[in-house]
């Protein structure tokens, strides 16, 4: 059951923001929706976005300027919130650990795996309720995000190949298990055990591909001004990572441009072309 | 002096939110200035925007998606505060009185009349910051607004024919004598002498027009699920009083938008085209 929280319609087609229950967060989860104005007559293919830490279900809609090419594509964009969250979910004083900062991954210890199912969330459950309430053809879907939900993007696509048929990335988080954020919320939701951290860090999940040709090329673009890039995101890492296996990667470095909303706007068009080349063949 | 808050690359220009002590609202004001790459050359023109209530001067670079056309036409974006804001700044409980209420006039009245002096800061006092410290070719100016903002930039364009090239607003308050929120802010900014109020209500300034060809064409967009369409902005009172003199009004309504930046956003080009069109001449 989902209850609409409120709907805008926006470049011929309609933002709505939408709330539900979740089985495997154990709690009520909001997300939004961008349905562009081809889908009235036709199911169109989707394109998940996942935001960064602080980010919630409505910062996508707003800042991002990405509605105008989903509606020239007739793409579908649906924009999770970056965790659970309510009262009865745990959190923590950082801004980086806790409720905002999911990281798309599924939490083992106790208190976060109650409710930190993010990648369950975003794989299954939220799929099915797409499939289930909007004109959505769920056998064409993509995957992008910054940040943190950059991080979030690759590794998901990564994990599931042929899942999805394109991955892009803002600024991602490139090698979480080296640095500070990752770091920290890795050994909060998965212990101290890096072993099992290595299927949620993209680095290490392209080193360990053997046939690259079953998995979509990934598209990264970076700012060189942006705040986080040298101590938090390690584009190298990956890009090292890719140049290893031989895996397409096409990292584009931009002088001037910063972490913000700005920087993903400024890139937008780019990103939903690519995806759409793909979501639209 | 000039003080910058914060600086950010965006479609190649920059997004800056500064502050400086202003002497007219004797408080400090701040506001954002996109400058495009043009910049980079030559003065380019600049195009004013005037939000509605409740923004600061950061919501329009963040969610009306203007730099892209702005960048593409080599136009200076500038969007002042809505209010002077502050501990020494008169407010009211209310959202749509003080600060973030300040409607783009002059108040006469106790204790707004400190402060509250937004025509002569939009008008005179930040159009000279902006030519003493930005690459604007000041000759060639601009505006538009939205809601409260719309009835700004109406009136404001209507007060001083000649000094604006051309004129637009996505849903303004079009008669603010005859609607709720103009009648409570002008009782308290201006008294309740009536004819105080007529120089800044954009249908009693155009009914009192002689000759119509020395001011811009008025360019209008408004939603028609607008929730304050019906009780606030009264558009057909500003087209019947064009039409009683012949002044250029193109009025255009659009099925299922509401009053958000969604609905902005969704006819930024055709308005910052608009706008283009008299300021590249």
């Amino acid at each position: 059951m989902l209850t609409t929280l409120s709907e805008h319609f926006s470049f011929g087609g309609k933002v709505g923001y939408y709330q539900h229950a979740s089985s495997v967060n154990t709690c009520d989860m909001t997300f939004a929706v961008f349905t562009p104005p081809q889908a009235a007559d036709k199911k169109v293919p989707v394109l998940y976005y996942l935001a960064g830490l602080t980010c919630t279900h409505e910062t996508f809609m707003i800042k991002a300027g990405a509605q105008q090419y989903a509606a020239q594509y007739g793409i579908m964009l649906v924009a999770p919130d970056t965790s659970p969250r309510g009262e009865s979910v745990p959190d923590d004083g950082d801004w980086d650990l806790g409720q905002g900062a999911g990281f798309y991954i599924d939490a083992q210890q106790s208190p976060w795996n109650k409710n930190f199912q993010m990648y369950s969330y975003v794989t299954a459950e939220l799929p099915d309720l797409i499939k289930n309430n909007f004109a959505a053809d769920t056998r064409k879907q993509s995957i992008f995000g910054h940040s943190m939900g950059g991080h979030g993007a690759l590794t998901i696509a990564l994990k599931n190949p042929g899942a999805y048929l394109s991955v892009s990335a803002f600024a991602p988080i490139c090698a979480p298990m080296q640095c500070p954020w990752g770091q920290k919320v890795f050994t909060a939701y998965l212990g101290k055990d890096q072993s099992n951290w290595q299927q949620h860090d993209a680095t290490s999940i392209v080193k360990s591909i053997n046939d690259v040709t079953q998995y979509p090329e990934i598209l990264i673009d970076q700012g060189l001004s942006d705040q986080f890039l040298e101590l938090q995101l390690y584009p190298h890492l990956l890009q090292q990572a890719a140049h290893s296996v031989a895996y397409p990667l096409s990292l584009n470095q931009h002088a001037n441009y910063d972490h913000s909303y700005f920087f993903i706007a400024s890139m937008m068009e780019k990103h939903i072309r690519h995806h759409a080349s793909k979501l639209n063949n």
